[in-house]
C-alpha cells in the first residue's frame, strides 16, 4: 500500500465526514495535492455539489497536503485550520477534482529542523480549488493553517 | 409536524451530508436561527470537531435561514452561497450549538414582494457561529448567498 493510500485510510478511520464524501487522494509531492470526490454523497437540493461538501472537501485536502509532508520528515506536531476565505464561483453538476497548493514554496527539511529546535507554531497558506469534469473551477479557498507546537 | 421538522426533513432528504451531520433545527424566526450538531459524526483525528464540519454547517444553517424564511411568503427562488471568510477560534470537544443571525435586518414582506415584482438577483449576509456546551464560540463564519431570479 502507497504512503498516500496509508493516509487516506488514518483519515476515512478518524473523520467520518472524509469517509462519507468518498474523498480519494491521487497525487502528492511537495508541493501540491490532487484528489477526487464523486458527486452522489456531496449533492444538494438542485442536484448539484452541496457548498458545505466542496468547503469541507478544500479544507481537508490543504490539511493533508501540510501533515503528509511534515509526517514524511517524521515530524508528528498537529496541524489545524485558523482562517478560510471561500469561493463558490459556478455551480457544479458532475465529480469534483480538488487540486491544491502551497502558496509559498516550503523547504520542508529546513522546516522540520527549525521546528524540532525551536518548537515554536508555524503558519502556512495553501490555495485549493476545485475543478468539475471541464477543468472549469467552480470553488476556491485560501485557507490558513497552524502547525502547532509539540505538546511537552 | 412543525415547518421546521418538515425543513429539515426536506434538507436530509435532498443533502446527504446534513443528514450524515444529524444538524438538528431548533428554532427560527425572521432574524435568527438555532440549530444543533452532535460531535460523534463531527469529528476528527484529534477527537475535536472536524474543521470541514464546522464550516459545512454553517453553510446549511445561513442557507436555511434565508430559504425557510422565503418559503414561508410562498417564494421559491434557489439560494446560493457565494463567499465566506470562516474563523476557527478554538479547538471544540464537545456537541455544537450553531446560531446565525442576518447581518442587517430584512422586510421578508417588502423583499418577497420586490422579488416577484423585479425578478432581479438580490445578496444577504449572515453572520454564523458554533459555541461549546460552556457557551464559548469556537468557529465563526460571514457568508454572503445570493437569492437567484426566478427561473421562467
Amino acid at each position: 500500500m502507497s504512503a498516500l493510500q496509508s493516509f487516506q485510510d488514518f483519515l476515512y478511520r478518524n473523520i467520518p465526514l472524509v469517509q462519507h464524501m468518498q474523498l480519494e487522494l491521487k497525487e502528492i509531492n511537495e508541493h501540491r495535492l490532487i484528489a477526487t470526490a464523486p458527486l452522489a454523497p456531496n449533492i444538494n437540493d438542485k442536484a448539484t455539489v452541496f457548498g458545505g461538501s466542496s468547503g469541507a472537501l478544500m479544507t481537508i485536502c490543504g490539511w493533508t497536503l501540510i501533515k503528509f509532508n511534515l509526517e514524511s520528515y517524521d515530524i508528528h506536531n498537529d496541524v489545524v485550520i485558523h482562517k478560510a476565505k471561500t469561493n463558490w464561483v459556478k455551480a457544479q453538476t458532475d465529480d469534483l477534482t480538488i487540486q491544491v497548493a502551497l502558496n509559498e514554496k516550503q523547504d520542508w527539511q529546513a522546516l522540520t529542523k527549525k521546528l524540532s529546535k525551536k518548537n515554536r507554531p508555524k503558519k502556512i497558506t495553501v490555495d485549493c480549488h476545485i475543478n468539475n469534469q471541464n477543468h472549469e473551477p467552480c470553488s476556491t479557498m485560501t485557507g490558513h493553517y497552524v502547525i502547532l507546537k509539540q505538546s511537552k
